[in-house]
């Protein structure tokens, strides 16, 4: 997930010679049936299930019983199963903070019959909200050393952090733990902990996963919380452990 | 570029109702001589130059004067001109964060003969790099409001701040001032301040620009690296007021 690079540190006393921890970024291949599908830029490691979690986010894979076979040579990953590529892109790049390229339409994003968000039993506080980002720092480990990845948890309102993916895009940390989550979906009795900000996609993928919570430590932006408002999603923005603000879903905070 | 939006503050002493400014995030339709392009997430403004800047970093546009027209209509551009739409993908969408989505491949990115870089003219030095910080923070309004905007701004060697734009994604706000800055190309005596991280499209769209030099208060990533060694572009990140770290171009430095 990180490599040693050389590098110079410049102090007004002139510069040092230094070893930094770099975060990676290389292309992954992603090929379908036979065809190549997507290039995506992301951090190395966790490839297949980056790869499902986004077919599944993208509404292209319904379920892992139609995925017939996943072979991952170094930065390809060749799936085949009953994938519906159709009305997608084909044969394109993303850059590695991309999360809704490649559809035909924003249209066809929103109409794509996402679980219901359930709105039952789940509910957070103000101490498990601090709980939860003590933890976070905690595990972040790459962004410790590096300083450049997103970390992404899954959490329950118990407030225990069940899963956790780093990566140099955010909706690829997002991919992976859905991708790793898929035999468990709709995650209703889980919430998403995003170490940035909140904008449409990572929104938009925790509908496709059926979670009732986001809790981000950055900003959202107007779209985001718009959708997190169509779906009875509870979105929750700039946490910090003694504060935080809710932007939508105010009622699932407990007392 | 930002709206109010009701919110609550949750403390532990409880919830309390207030308005919060949220930046905006909206979808923009790019058609090309008659056909739909792309729809990408950005923040409304300067959306001309965005389209321009685009095109241009995506390699699809040679010069300004070969656009014939452009017509803004709420959140659709309407350009036409002679354009190179070959190669690339059509009636796709792109998230807020997106570099370098539609490309038929990775090579064909890097195969786009960019400007040779300058080699001469242009150095940088601690006591610069501390005046551009001071300057951007004083000049970084939406962020200041929201917490959840990048800036990117242009600045000349004498720490001159010459130009800024800010944008949910921090891809578009370099793209807004590449295309500000069409008939200024190649860009040989600005460097790029980046108020985020710098991933390889970040590096992609200065070797377009024809810039020696990024600053960013952020990482960069292996691949932001590579490329700007290749490129022979002068690579700073983690800047702070009082130190930074150079990964590559460190020749550009002064005393």
């Amino acid at each position: 997930m990180e490599e040693r690079v050389a590098a110079q540190r410049v102090t007004f006393e002139g510069p040092i010679p230094l070893e930094e921890s770099v975060a990676i970024e290389e292309p992954l291949e992603i090929h379908i049936n036979g065809q190549p599908w997507v290039t995506t830029m992301r951090t190395p490691g966790q490839d297949r299930e980056l790869a499902l979690g986004l077919l599944y986010t993208e509404g292209m894979l319904a379920d892992i019983v139609d995925v017939d076979s996943i072979v991952i040579d170094d930065n390809v990953v060749l799936i085949t199963g009953q994938i519906a590529i159709e009305g997608h892109t084909r044969g394109f790049v993303r850059s590695s903070s991309c999360g809704v390229c490649g559809r035909a339409s924003l249209d066809a994003i929103m109409a794509r019959h996402p679980p219901a968000i359930s709105t039952e039993g789940f509910s957070i506080d103000a101490i498990s909200i601090e709980s939860l980002l003590i933890r976070l720092r905690a595990e972040q480990a790459v962004f410790d050393s590096t300083g450049g990845v997103h970390a992404v948890a899954l959490f329950s309102d118990q407030s225990v952090i069940t899963d956790l993916a780093e990566d140099v895009g955010r909706h690829n940390a997002m991919d992976k733990i859905i991708g790793r989550s898929l035999e468990q979906l709709p995650l209703s009795d889980r919430g998403f902990l995003l170490s940035g900000r909140v904008s449409f996609e990572m929104v938009q993928k925790a509908v496709m996963a059926g979670s009732p919570c986001i809790v981000a430590i950055g900003a959202p932006t107007t779209l985001a919380i718009e959708l997190a408002r169509q779906h009875g999603i509870t979105l929750i923005g700039f946490a910090r452990e003694s504060r935080f603000n809710v932007y939508t879903g105010a009622w699932r905070l407990r007392d």
